[in-house]
């Protein structure tokens, strides 16, 4: 096969590789390592849909991160692996559990709903986390056919207001689930995140501690494309690759996708991406917590910093670099780091930050 | 960044890059200028979800290809564009006519309906392909409630069969749609097979001859992932980025999705690859088609060769090379061909074939 | 209570009571025993949704027509009780092989798909009726993710085109069905008629040969409104109620829909009904059927009578007496009768439909 | 026709007409000014499907209800008007605000999200009632793919929990609304309790302050079954008769929905019978309010109060008269009182309440 620095092709570099924001860890390209997975399953037939020696191969890395019981079901995106999980995991008539804030309820345009018929029961959290007496808000009425049948509790780790929940938290939650007799599922788009935050694998909080199936991230910790759903209470879930497929969420070339998730989860690439990532929302909450007229609104536990700034000096901050308001109204802004976000990248924003600020 | 011809991964090769088979165009890998392009696109960051350099540059190209008013929508895959393409021309109470071969209707394992809350109005046909007289079976009851209302033709080009309207074919099918008040969908996950089988360029038989949206393939000709919806007719679909979104086929990190369709589509990538394939399949078929006990049973027009051999001899064949059944009771097997098969590949799978026969 | 005879009321009767017409079953009203059903369930409170004294009494009269396993649960409508049958014994995943004439493909607006997200599998057939041969086109495939797993066969009886299958035609179809792991629905909203014409018990070919559930017609043999979905294999259907429940096919007052089916099925009233109908059809094909100009086009087995006859008498002849084309194209006519059609309706018809023919 | 009085029919009374509860005003029978309406439109033949003459009839007596652009379509139940209304106003990606108290969210078994694919946006209320402040919660983000799109504020009236809007209060939800590019959907399973309540007409607080499709509630007043939506902005919703058929909710036999709509509509008994049930409910609340260890705790405003009361005495009370709990971990109960509650009903309820306090 070609070697592919030497291939030419007809697209174009469009845009400057040096430049970096604070917008989001989707902003971020792929890490080098990842595209070198991809040449090196390339070539030759693998069988599609899955059959290939790549996904095969990653059964076992998987395992190893996640015991012996768990199983990976590779997938296109996020929406698409909380979707697809949360459909093999209830029935026509049963409801989620989340939290108000969780993004299955509100950055997934409705796809659980109309995708896969699925009835969200959101409870306001104070901190994006929810805890047993939280989801008994929502966990009753079983019988009662007028009520959507409460079956799944769906919780995010980090969440996405960026903070971590303990393992302990999530055991407890996982015990008060299982005794009601629903399961958990986990939306693990930043999973990474919270290892490294808790410095602790990533088994820790999840099989270890009694969750039955999660969304595991790989395009915002520096993939191509691609997440996983991963099954660990393999009594849970039903027909899991026909719902994958119903859900249009097969890939054809899977190698293509297994291959990457190993790049990630083989060694540690996954673990350095991730901290790195931390290391940088820290740094950034470090410079510009101590300044005046910034408050930084949630603690930071992964990659998010959540801040009150005055509207006018984001909107001149916004010039310069670029991220989101979270709630224009309320003043406050999100800032995420990625893999690729340099210590350089952060302090140029610090400063800039400071001289903004300066200008009132 | 990294040159990723030096960059080590934890990522294994696990797979014989020099083996290929006939089972499938999707079990090929990329094309190398494909992952020269992913490449290109790597590094930096450019914002998420579509509005990044790429996505927009690649709606130039797909103007070139598809007129003036074409505007590309990137998605996962091929079932994903088909869904996301019909949910955008239907209305809640819409219904879709097809062939009762057709990929939407046997091989999505229900995605329309289930997705999309789709009616399919499935159509017998002789070779895959609906004409003016096959719709009118079902083109009626625009006005009656009971009846799911017909609010779209959906074709393939090429079709399942490997079979390949004619441009007047199709325009045929467009005005007599129009005509009845129902829009013109065209399945074209190998559309450009069926250029190179015509000879023409993709706008002969699409936009100049009135199809309104199409599902354009990137996947099946030589990309690692992706397809985009190509909508013509701009007063038709409504809402196409919620209806992506909700589908769970908006790719984040876009650009990917994007310069890859670049890469196929702005030199002739894409019709050097199908052109390949197409004259594959036409050698494979000029090789068997006079061998005893093999009929070719649907005309060769794309990359797809459909034949009848006795069942021993395709079991014993599928030992030395992969390809599947079509209908095992009919003794019918489908061979394709894809962008990277070779003289010899078809060679020695037409001797291998002649010596099996010659074994009963 | 009010005698309601001596009720004023401020509605007002706006019809003539003694006009009917050859158009559809459920063009006629209800049976007087019926509204003397309604009225003897009235009065005083009584458990909403299904606990209430009628509902409890009706699973035994269920029990008497169709064993010991049966149990009802009423619903409104026809279409209501089919996509609740069907939803409860189908996966997110199942498929429904069925007649390209049956009702829940052609008439019921796509709800099947839209409300259960269900897949059709449909076949056509020469009569409307399914057999084992007939159902093979579809049955198989049940481990290929990409399509839709064919998990029940529903057929109707009597069919949409009039036809009845005998016991021993549905005895087939059902050792077919479960010995490939399928269930049977039967859609009997003119179940009543199908025993009239076989002068078979119901049981005999139902339960009795196999079906896993049916539909229970009322409204078509002379109730205001109200079916039910009938359970006979226990293992198939899950959560039933929270189904009809999410289904929108809940009656709060359920009372009313429970006495309306005890008064139709405790005794004969059901039989009475359907036999009055079916010899009226007979009456009318008889009639009819030896005319010049007139041809019969489907067996007479219940209730109505498909015939061939010059579009303009028939067009006249609407002007004369209420009835459909059903394919107008081909100037195929239904006339139906009902409950209520007098020996003198049938009689003047046929002169009507003599006379209009002499005019040509 | 036979006259109903004197037809004996297989049926038998089961329950005592003299008994009754506070359990819901679902738990009364039908006034027998409705019996009578159903046998005055009975017997002859009348198109099917909403053509008749007693649905036309209707029409008239909506209007003089709710304005000349006013149109009716009626359905079967309260669950099936909600969803039939809410799909008709919103696009596959639209969202609907609602109160979290709201019965489209909490008691419809996820009918809304299941049927329609709707997505809701429930806002915690202190009352049930929905301000233009709580609203603004969830209305934003109309451009962002992400975000299921607001399209419709529903509104009930009365509301879950006994409450009534004013018509100003009203008028400023379709005001703020409307500025807002959403449309509002008012429940009004309850309309004519909230009529009385405020003893203002209905038009009042629906077509005259902005309120642009409504559910329209029959059986809780006194009809057997049956329901409407009423269509006031006809420009808002899109084919209505295909929706309400994919829905399942279009009665074949319709005249028997509307000629109960209209012995309710077209004189006062819709009136009388709300008025009733709300005097009831007053003369429960005066005469438990000012007992010791009852604490009433919403305004009692239409037909239901909602009381904290021990929870032993609860139990004892239940074992003589059928109500429910609300919230039975916070000692909350709930008692209806419907157009057949009695002064003695009440009196004795009183009565037993005094007496099982005095237990304690």
């Amino acid at each position: 096969m070609a070697d592919p620095a030497t291939v030419t092709t007809d697209a174009k570099r469009r845009h400057d590789p040096e430049l970096r924001g604070f917008a989001s860890d989707n902003y971020a390209g792929a890490h080098p390592e990842i595209l070198a997975a991809l040449a090196l399953a390339n070539g030759g037939h693998q069988i599609s849909y899955g059959e290939d020696e790549y996904t095969q191969a990653l059964q076992r890395v998987i395992r190893s991160h996640f015991g012996q019981t768990a199983q990976a079901f590779p997938v296109f995106n996020g929406t698409g692996a909380n979707v697809v999980a949360l459909q093999s995991v209830t029935d026509r008539w049963g409801a989620v559990i989340c939290a108000d804030s969780a993004h299955i309820h509100v950055d997934e345009c409705g796809a659980p709903e109309r995708v896969g018929g699925l009835k969200l029961l959101p409870v306001p959290t104070p901190d994006g986390k929810l805890t047993p007496e939280l989801i008994d808000r929502e966990a009753y009425g079983w019988d009662d056919e007028h009520r959507a049948m409460p079956q799944v509790v769906s919780i995010a780790q980090s969440t996405e207001l960026g903070t971590v929940y303990t393992p302990d938290e999530i055991r407890a939650i996982c015990e008060h689930a299982h005794q009601r007799g629903m399961l958990v599922h986990l939306d693990g788009s930043r999973l990474a995140n919270a290892a490294a935050s808790l410095d602790r694998p990533m088994r820790a909080f999840t099989n270890a501690v009694g969750v039955d199936i999660l969304s595991l991230g790989g395009t915002k910790n520096g993939m191509v494309f691609g997440e996983a759903v991963v099954v660990i209470n393999r009594e849970a879930p039903r027909a899991m690759k026909h719902v994958r497929k119903l859900s249009m969420q097969l890939p054809s070339k899977m190698r293509f996708v297994s291959v990457q998730l190993e790049a990630l989860l083989a060694g540690d690439l996954w673990l350095r991406n991730a901290r790195h990532a931390n290391t940088m929302a820290r740094r950034l909450a470090d410079g510009v917590g101590g300044v005046g007229g910034v408050e930084i609104v949630h603690p930071v536990e992964s990659n998010a910093v959540f801040a009150k700034v005055p509207h006018d000096v984001a909107e001149r901050l916004q010039k310069r670099f670029r991220f989101y308001f979270w709630d224009e109204a309320a003043g406050l802004v999100r800032w995420m780091c990625s893999f690729d976000t340099t210590e350089a990248d952060v302090d140029s924003f610090t400063a800039a930050l400071v001289e903004e600020l300066g200008r009132q």
